[in-house]
This record gives C-alpha cells, structure tokens and sequence, in this order.
C-alpha cells in the first residue's frame, strides 16, 4: 500500500471518498496513488515485494525520504525499536483545515479522502510478529494505542482501522513488516452492520452477543485454539476463510484503546500465539489481520466487544463472493482448530 | 470452482450454511470440497489453470465423469456448440426432498447448503466471450435464461447468481471458458443492501435509483463507454476497482429471466464490446462479471434494475478493504472511461 506512483498525475488533487447510490458503500479514488491507464496492462499485480534489505524504505527511512516520525520508541542503547511516521502515499490525507469538501452530483455524493494514514515499522526487516518476543509484541501494540489516542478526538475522524498485511498475496508492498493505521471520516456499512448487529442482539437477548459467543465456546471448547486470563483464541462458528483465527477479551469490552498495560502482555501474548500457530500450520502463509474496536465518533457503543480478526489469504474472491459476499471456506472450522491446537505455540 | 477434492472427507457429509451471528452474513462451509488441514500448507494457491486441452473436462466431459447435462445446444451438423451440467463439487447441493435442515446452537444459526450449482460450458476450449460472435454470445444468454426459468420457482431457491470467472487470478480453476449458475436458500445481506438501497431511493425521489444514473451518464458522457439501442456500458461513478464496467438496459426492468430474443442480441453485442475492450485495454486481464436481477423468492421488486457488473482483476483486498470493505481504486472512473472508449471493439 505505499507504492511509489506517477508523480505528475497527483500533485494538485486529493482523494475522493465517493459513496455507492444504492448500497451506501464506500470507495476511496485515490489520485495520490494514481497510475496512468496505459500503466495497468503492464504490471496486473500492484504488489512488488523488495528483497534486498539495503534498499529497504522502513530500515532507512531518513535516507529513502520517509515522513518524519509521529512516534519513536527507543532501547535503552538508544537505538530506536519502533517508529511510526505518516504513509508517504496516503489513502487518506491529513486534512488541511477542519473543513472537508462535500459535493452532491445529481444521484451521486463524494468528498474529500481526508484522514490519517501511519505506518507501524518494527526495527527487524525479517522478523515477523509471531518471531518477536511477547515483550516487543507488546510494545507493537502500545504503538498502536499510542496513536489511536492521539488521533480518535480529531474533527474529522470517526473510525480508526489499524491492520497488518503479511505477505504478497495479502497485499503487502513491502516486505519489512509492518502495520497501518488508517483514520478516516465515515463509517462504512459493513462496520455498521457489526455495531447494529451487536446492539441488536443485546435487545433481544439483554448480553453482548460476542459475550455469549464467549460462554459457548468455553463450555463446548471445540474451536479454542488457546486462552490466557484475559485473552481467548478461537476459530469463529462462521469462518469466511480457512483457518480463521479471532483473538478476544474475555470480559466485555467496547473499546480497544482503553485496555490497561498488563491486558497489554497478555493481547501479545495471544496475538503472538496465534499467529506463531497460523503459519507453523501453513507454513508460513500470507495473511491479513486488523482490530475490530467501537468507532471514534464520540458516540458510546456500550454493546460491542473489541477483538483482532485474522484471515490468512488461503484462496481468492471470485464471481460468486464478490456477487454475494458469501464465501466458501473447504474446512469446517472445528477441523482446522484441532489442526492450530496441535501447533507449537 | 470445481477443483477435485479429497473424497474421504466428503461422503456423507452436506455442505452447511452458517450465519455470522452479529452481521447475519453467510458462508458456506463447503464439506463437499472439503480438504484435510495438511493440505492447505502444501498448495496455498489453490487454482490451477489446465493446460492440455487433451485432458481438459469441458471439452469432453463424457470421457471425464461430468454429471450429465441439463441443457445441450446444438449446431446445425448436430455437433454441441454449448452444454449446462450440475457442478461435480457443487458449494450447493441438490436437495434430496424439499425439507432443509436448519439447526440453533446457542448463538448460532446454521442450515444445509441446499441448492443447484451449474456449469455453462461454450465448446472452443480457448475462446473466451469477447473472441466468440455476437450470435455465440447470444447462445450464451440464452442458456443463462433457459436454466434461470428452470429453477426459479423451486421451492429452495431464492436467489440465483449467474457469474463467470476468467483467468486464474479471478479464481477460475478450470482454463476452458465457462460461466457458472448457482441458485441458493438465502438472500445475502449484501445483495439485500442494494435492494433496500433501491427502494429507499425510490420511495424519497420517485425514480428509480439505477433509471437516475443512466439518465445523469447519458447527460453528462463522462462515463460511457459504448451502448446500442437497449444497452448501456458505463464506469460507474462509485468504481470499486479500476476499470469496473457495468451494463445496464436503458429502459427499466427489474428482472433478467424476462429479457426477450432482441435484447438478448443486443445485450450479447454490448457484453462482447464491453469485455473486448477490457481485454484490448488490460492486456487479456483477469476478471470477473455477474450478472444483478431481483431475488427469485416470488416477491415482487418493481424498483430494481437488472444489469452486469464485470470486475477486472487488478488488485488484492488487502486489511483495509477486509475489515471496511472500503475499497480503493487507483484511477479515476472517468480516466478509465475514455482509455476503454479508444479501444477496438
């Protein structure tokens, strides 16, 4: 996601958010990573993975002409271990004033692609997440609280997405691993959906669905992968992908960024623990995983429950999942428990 | 789709449909290609593209086992220039009698993966649509209405999406040209969203929301690539991936299955056009089309509009897209407009 692009087609202009007239869906045109047409027949796949580590953008990034840093964590050598710095090739773009453009054209809405895109870099160009010590996980994950903090009371941010992409096949541009974070003005419809789904069912049934979800898990334990106190891993009853894997507070929670330092370890330790497992499982997959948390809106959703969902890449969307949304997994998710259980952790 | 599988796995077991309790999205957890877990880590990728055409099973499916045909057109030699028979691994099986099983499990929901999944196979193992005559193509949207009358009104089917995968990365597993039927139980949440979008749309405006578009592009020009008489070919204004091409009746019309003789002519000349110039302008891309019309549940959707959504493959989902399904596009629906425009047809 932060290939370099043409440079003449994006100077003066900024993203667009424009919104589907009938679904409400959201798509970003993103003219900051503009290609010219004639640019897409030569190289179908976007992603180029980069293997020379002199090169690296995120081992260097004074001398590649990264951004500068939002956030630093340094050793007690004073060597750094952890930055963020903005995308150079933003989706979102900070915005200039606190006004965002909006425009109505006949049946259509857009407006202006404005937010905060970050990079999330570990100082290790070949350490994945499931190599570091649950220590430096940790220190990840307070990165990541760090700046959702910094950047959830900001005018125009009203959800803050914050993922990682491991692999070519998931969409990573850059092999030095790395996470995102992206805050951006709406709230899409499918994270709608979640939030009305959970308020739903509490009506109807006065629990959180995920902290009923919880309770039949634990008593039936045929998809927990691992648990710790506060943390469980378990394959989801409705897994839209091989081997999904989710990672969940056992205690009812709506909000990612509140959780406490030794809630901390233990989501480190979790998160580490799965992904270790995913890729002893599979041999070291591509795999996309992000936080799923309450919106930045300034509103209360008293009724959700954050957790990190990850999807390793195992097959593509094809007519019938881009048509429906349904997707077809060939592994009962029980089966592919048992499979990560198995795993060295 | 309908790659061989491992049959110990699969004999006795019917594929389920399992309903993401917060969302009330489906995924079919599809036992019928059921792998055993080892065998994800070997094969990641899982579509293989057939290269001999000695071998390939739509050629000949007699000598390869295929299930026998429902629909066998023919030439005036007698020799078959297209034939429909039900997928060997279908995601959806035939149902044994008209009882579907549902199951609760605290706070889960799920059902038999019930339905028909079919293929539609045209005979030259090398031309895809854009390559065929205007009268081939016609062929083809014959057989597509043909089946679709067929299983409409069985009692358990609700919807039918007809759809065709081209080239690997589109997830086609098999080389030879094919598209693919599948008529299911449910209604997606995703297709519902743009049924309700539609009707919302009409009850604030009177107008149907599609009827607007058509009327707005045909006004302003920006993103029209190529219509006829009954047929409009457009970017839409809300791309969700580069070169997004719909195709849409002018005139309104909520269902598919009742297009007559003439405008299937002229819709095979505007889908032929449409792919041709995707293929001139991408360089033979990978993509996927589907084809959008009113549920087949026996209710009425006067305020739809059919149409054919075609989707090159250019790029990954990636965390972003996944956990929003907010996509980004990297290239101005109006940019993508006038490349295509210039391209032979």
């Amino acid at each position: 996601m932060e290939k370099k692009t043409n440079k003449k087609q994006t100077k003066n202009s900024i993203s667009e958010l424009r919104q589907d007239p009938v679904s409400g869906d959201w798509v970003v045109i993103a003219t900051g990573r503009a290609k010219r047409p004639e640019d897409f027949a030569k190289q179908k796949r976007t992603q180029v993975e980069e293997d020379s580590e002199k090169k690296c953008f995120f081992c260097y990034p004074e001398e590649t002409g990264q951004k500068k840093d939002v956030l630093i964590y340094k050793n007690s050598q004073g060597e750094w271990t952890l930055r963020v710095f903005p995308n150079k090739y933003p989706a979102f773009s900070r915005p200039k004033n606190n006004r965002i453009q909006h425009k109505e054209e006949g049946p259509y809405f857009k407006m202006d692609s404005i937010g905060y895109h970050e990079l999330i870099i570990t100082r290790d160009h070949k350490k994945q997440l499931a190599e570091l010590d649950v220590l430096e996980v940790a220190e990840v994950i307070d990165a990541y609280q760090d700046r959702y903090i910094n950047l959830m009371n900001k005018k125009s941010v009203n959800y803050i997405d914050i993922f990682q992409n491991h692999g070519k096949e998931a969409g990573a541009s850059v092999a030095h691993p790395h996470s995102q974070l992206v805050a951006i003005p709406v709230i899409s419809p499918y994270v709608k959906r979640e939030l009305e789904g959970a308020e739903k069912y509490y009506r109807m049934n006065k629990q959180c669905v995920y902290c009923a979800i919880i309770e039949w898990e634990k008593e039936h334990r045929q998809r927990i992968v691992f648990e710790n106190d506060k943390y469980l891993v378990f394959c989801p009853f409705a897994s839209r992908v091989a081997f999904e894997t989710w990672i969940i507070p056992k205690e009812h929670h709506p909000y990612f960024e509140r959780i406490s330092a030794q809630e901390k370890v233990q989501l480190a330790e979790a998160l580490k623990t799965a992904l270790k497992k995913i890729s002893e499982a599979l041999n070291n997959p591509a795999y996309n995983f992000y936080i799923r948390t309450s919106p930045a809106d300034g509103q209360d959703y008293p009724h959700f429950h954050w957790h990190i969902e990850i999807l390793p890449k195992m097959s593509e969307w094809a007519g019938f999942e881009l048509s429906t949304e349904i997707e077809i997994s060939t592994i009962q998710p029980e089966v592919a428990t048992k499979f990560l259980r198995n795993q060295k952790k």
